[in-house]
């Protein structure tokens, strides 16, 4: 038996690290387009930052620690086509020279690429120019080479994102003025724009400069004479124009499935054009599995749809790679669990927010409330933001967003949550969890507990007002 | 209608304001024993620390708060004796009088007493001469008065549970040259030894002694020109004598309900002699509901057995002080999650350890592990030790217990594995949660996934061996 997983990334290596587990005997293959085979691309901003001080220690695992996994590697080669019928993988080699590998399962974990805006002189100027896009390994080499060579003393930041708050905080970090222009009216637009405005207070507390309600047009190189290389013009909301110089302008809004392997070989697409696959991560191609990035997503609330996420792809490489070996494990499905940290404060969330609840044909409510972190006579307790939604109809919660120091467990604390939602939990039934207390580190009722009984007291007020 | 509550603390006001939750319109009076209600006796030993600078801190709400959530408070106030068939509680008031509460519905919170282990000595030596019980507010002021007055410069601590623990934190952290005798073959004997071992090597690295499988015998007043105030007299399990000098001794091995007024009025017990009442709380006495450490507690997975706790005393005040006004909610059970935190490390567990499991008449295989709290590139990463306990048969999770940093999330790690139980998950399942990751925070498998992971391949092995 010879596995084939296309992709060096979490996917990929996910599915298969799980084959040899599954199967000590298997043959497995990975096919990467490039030589960073397991790297963690979520640590990209920590190494731009210099908190990790070498590129190496992003590796999940080493090269070698993949090697001794039972992993054949194939490195900077390129997955062209898929023979189905033949069960065949054509690939370009680092030679240049095309080869074919045969499989008996294949798994396709081309992830994702960058999103290009529409904006006038991306086309045109590159790296060189100090234009960055930000996604792969190699992109982050060419940025450092840009930092390292011409010490630039600004950037503008396009999209106010993960990726993009996470570089704002790194490239602040390096000692750059930072710019951050977001086209929607709030950064961070994936929570509510009351958290948002948390997360753009801290970064304003920490001299980032943030231009909301932007939408950036063009960027060109400034003319002699000019603060900074470059010269970003964009346009507000209002129509009113805005121009940032800078000596670096880096673009990240958001990336969008890499489908073209599996769409030459005749997949279906499903959601924002990802890969279509069933829970148990099959493409409908006969042996051809998929995960990552490149497909649509199970979310146990929303069913399919797109929501690129490391854990996730994680979670369906393993899924993918335990059932390419005759498992038949089933992805449980996303809840779109994230969290992110920007400077020293944390911004997470889980589940659905209001406007999602609604489209998805629940009837939510969204209660705002805050607790803290442990017991406030303790030294260091910080105070959370919390947003609860629930479902007025069944109770039943439906997602949480929390806000607040790097070090209130805000993550831990959506993780509860998470859970209880994947048991579809009520609201109401959160204050039936026994969780852990101890004044340094909670509180007796836990801060989500405390969210959740203000959202029963606001839920109940509204009935009897009606 | 008029609600009586008898008990200041956890229990007795939760009850109290949940039932003017429920009924704006209730009556609700406090019967408390002390003049301190609603005070978190959990942060005890961060006032004697000094970490929380004045006493009146540790109010989860103040006197006025109380009152104005609508609680009429008897303080200082002893109740005597119930009748049950009359509805009305005999009380003695700070002036020492007598006097009759009727009531409509009643909640005992009478909570528990310290044990006295039987050493000599004891029922002589007081606090004037050094020797403290710590369960009160009263103890504490006591305790206090002995540390500020006598500035000792040592002290014996009996006992090595959660209490013991976190006051040898606070002696130390005062500047006490601490010696912590426990009789048990290793301290915080509620977790595994293998992890009471790591608590025992951060007291031993905080410089306190530590004299495990050690029996007190004794405790007397030094003879003149001795070290210390007091000498300790114990035994090892070996039968080898020691001897202790020290300034302080204080006494901390556990507590028991407290079923005086309860047992006085005909209610039945239940394990360890607590309180028996049924999931709504109610004692089978009519009108007379009980909750918190003087009752026998529902454990999700054991049944009635007795566990104090904090949390656990809120949840049962609340549920009867729902219930006491029309209410059906029923106490939905403990896990015994538990956290501490000793120096700078904390331990916590949550379900059942491996002979708890085999009582119960699970399967159970314990397998250890260990995992980072985030990712190990990003700077301040902290190893978490992990044991997770579940059910050969069905791959039940049934309890896992953490130790590491007290800022590696250990507590909230635990509440998600407590969230999971709750829901009868597999060790299996967790995998499948959707938790939140960035690589400051977390790990694409968080800690406690992949201590799920090391379980199921350790029991995979096992049975293949078979």
């Amino acid at each position: 038996m010879h596995l084939v997983a296309v992709g060096g990334s979490d996917a990929g290596i996910s599915a298969a690290l799980r084959a040899r587990e599954v199967d000590l005997a298997a043959e497995v293959t990975v096919v990467a387009a490039d030589a960073y085979p397991n790297f963690s691309i979520c640590g990209i901003p920590y190494y731009v930052s210099g908190e990790v001080p070498r590129w190496q220690n992003l590796a999940h695992r080493t090269r070698a620690d993949l090697e001794a996994a039972g992993l054949s590697l194939r490195l900077d080669t390129t997955a062209r086509r898929i023979d189905v019928a033949a069960r065949k993988l054509l690939v370009t080699g680092p030679d240049g020279a095309d080869d074919v590998i045969s499989y008996d399962q294949l798994v396709i974990g081309t992830g994702a690429l960058p999103v290009r805006p529409p904006i006038d002189g991306l086309g045109e100027l590159g790296p060189r120019d100090g234009v960055h896009l930000l996604h792969s390994m190699g992109d982050t080499f060419t940025l450092m080479h840009t930092l390292e060579e011409t010490a630039p003393a600004s950037a503008v930041i396009v999209g106010a994102g993960y990726i993009g708050l996470e570089m704002a905080d790194a490239l602040a970090t390096r000692g750059l003025l930072v710019t951050q222009i977001e086209q929607l009216p709030e950064v961070l637009p994936t929570v509510d724009p009351e958290l948002g405005a948390l997360v753009h207070a801290e970064l304003t507390r920490r001299e980032v400069k943030v231009l909301t309600g932007t939408t950036v047009r063009a960027v060109s190189k400034a003319p002699a004479g000019r603060d900074g290389r470059l010269e970003v013009t964009a346009v507000t909301a209002a129509g009113e124009p805005v121009t940032c110089a800078a000596d670096v302008v880096l673009v990240v809004v958001g990336v969008r499935p890499d489908t073209e392997l599996a769409v030459s070989a005749g997949a279906d697409l499903g959601p924002r054009g990802a890969i279509a696959v069933d829970r148990m991560m099959r493409t409908g191609l006969p042996h051809v599995f998929a995960a990552g990035d490149c497909v649509a997503t199970y979310h146990r609330l929303l069913g399919d749809t797109y929501l690129p996420l490391g854990t996730t792809a994680h979670k369906q490489g393993r899924v993918a790679g335990e059932n390419a070996f005759g498992g038949h494990r089933e992805f449980a499905g996303s809840l779109g669990t994230q969290v992110v940290k920007i400077f020293g404060q944390a911004a997470a969330r889980t589940g659905l927010r209001e406007h999602e609840a609604k489209a998805a044909g629940f009837d939510p409510l969204t209660v705002a409330s805050e607790a803290d972190d442990h017991k406030a006579y303790y030294p260091g307790s910080h105070r959370i933001a919390m947003r609860f939604t629930g479902d007025r109809q069944t109770g039943r919660l439906l997602g949480i967003q929390l806000f607040g120091s790097k070090d209130a467990e805000i993550a831990k604390r959506v993780d509860i949550a998470a859970t209880a939602i994947f048991h579809s939990m009520t609201v109401d039934g959160l204050s039936d969890l026994d969780l852990s207390y101890t004044p340094p580190l909670g509180s007796p009722w836990d801060a989500i507990q405390i969210g959740a009984q203000d959202w029963i007291r606001v839920g109940t007020a509204t009935e009897r007002s009606c």
